[in-house]
């Protein structure tokens, strides 16, 4: 039996990124995509527990399924896992992003949400980006790295645990100079919000903000990727700093 | 000048567990409270750029003002940082959360993910959590263990990096052993969705789910919280898992 692949992404089911990612895991299984039916940039690791969730066939046919859920992607992996994968996934892959999900930036993708369910669900998974924004953004470059790691990962897993958060520079593949396996860059949106007055003069804010990286050192996936690198940062759900637990121990045990 | 302790939460403005944490916070200084005009359960470290935010107030007096926003947890935090803080927080606190943010709920809380904001901000900040999802909890048993911890990070500050992930047990406190400072017990929710049918014929799924430890050893907060101790977990925002680095190095480079 051909290996069975579940899609998701944050950009919609209708995004080129996930287009893209289909049609290169379909050369290596069936693909099942649940993704959602609009944008859900952001959302990180939300769920849905106040309402119910709907879902919408998009197509079914012969080694490709697609469905399209009013949820978020970290609902659309649970879902999927639970009701719409004929079989337990060898794999889960979300994205391709249309932008970056490198250093801090991991915490509020709605791509690497579903990539960190996948995970405490027992499943290798992993999550690409690229790093252009745009709708009509070129994959071309993506292609051959995204080949090769998702041919590596059906073939040799991944340790317990963890998952790959796999992003790559704007640029043509002959412009990237190859892999690095990263830690995430220390970052942080500074001006987050702007001010502006509505037309009755009632203020308003509307979400924006500027990127700084404080680490810009070799190994960091910020320097990787301005380098000219795609980036892998091995990634686990876990928040736990555990080099600052004896000292905590002395001030409140 | 007193401190400035700025607080927020996931369960709403009007929630009782904020008011036993404004009221403590009091105690030790100035308080700013920005939180959701309602439940944001679940929100994890989600922002929301598709439209703007409003922000209500609800309450300005001397060492308290209260505003409502109708954002996340985090976009909470951002916005009081930048725009509602009279002067630089000394503390930010998230709480005290009506349900455990232990484990793997860290994830998907909105009331930590508020506090990792802060983190990455460059602030201290502290979320407390009580075993207990009613509406009308008892948080008497926590307020001990909040203004012993709230006096220590005032006075001694945190780690560079780290925030506190605090659970209380729904215990009273004469019932309560002490303090352990913990890493997170690896579990997960099974069973995540109930597939029903509408009065019209056509599904929908629901959000439940089974909670699952498959860790319970001395050390783990789920350990710490079912033997009766509070839980600090010392928390980063930072998903790498290190260890990985040098094997997949390996395999990619």
């Amino acid at each position: 039996m051909r290996p069975l692949i579940l899609i998701t992404n944050d950009d919609g089911f209708a995004a080129k990124g996930l287009r893209t990612l289909d049609e290169i895991a379909q050369e290596f299984g069936d693909v099942v995509v649940m993704a959602p039916e609009s944008n859900n940039s952001g959302q990180s690791h939300s769920i849905t527990p106040t309402r119910p969730l709907r879902v919408r066939t998009v197509k079914e046919s012969e080694g490709l399924n697609v469905y399209a859920c009013d949820g978020t992607p970290v609902d659309c992996v649970k879902l999927a896992l639970e009701y719409f994968c004929p079989r337990k996934p060898d794999l889960v892959l979300s994205g391709i992003n249309h932008g970056s999900n490198s250093s801090i930036n991991v915490l509020y993708s709605g791509t690497m949400g579903a990539v960190i369910e996948a995970t405490i669900c027992g499943y290798n998974a992993i999550g690409f980006s690229l790093l252009n924004h745009s709708h009509e953004a070129d994959f071309g470059g993506c292609e051959p790295f995204v080949r090769t790691i998702v041919a590596d990962v059906l073939a040799n897993g991944l340790p317990e645990n963890v998952s790959l958060n796999v992003n790559i520079p704007n640029l043509p593949k002959d412009q990237i100079k190859g892999i690095r396996v990263c830690h995430e860059a220390r970052t942080q949106w500074l001006d987050s919000f702007e001010r502006r007055i509505d037309p009755i003069g009632r203020p308003y804010w509307w979400l924006t903000g500027k990127f700084v990286c404080n680490e810009l050192q070799e190994g960091s996936d910020e320097w990787a990727l301005r380098n000219g690198y795609v980036s892998i940062v091995p990634t686990h759900p876990d928040f736990t700093n555990y080099p600052a637990i004896a000292p905590l121990r002395q001030r409140y045990e």
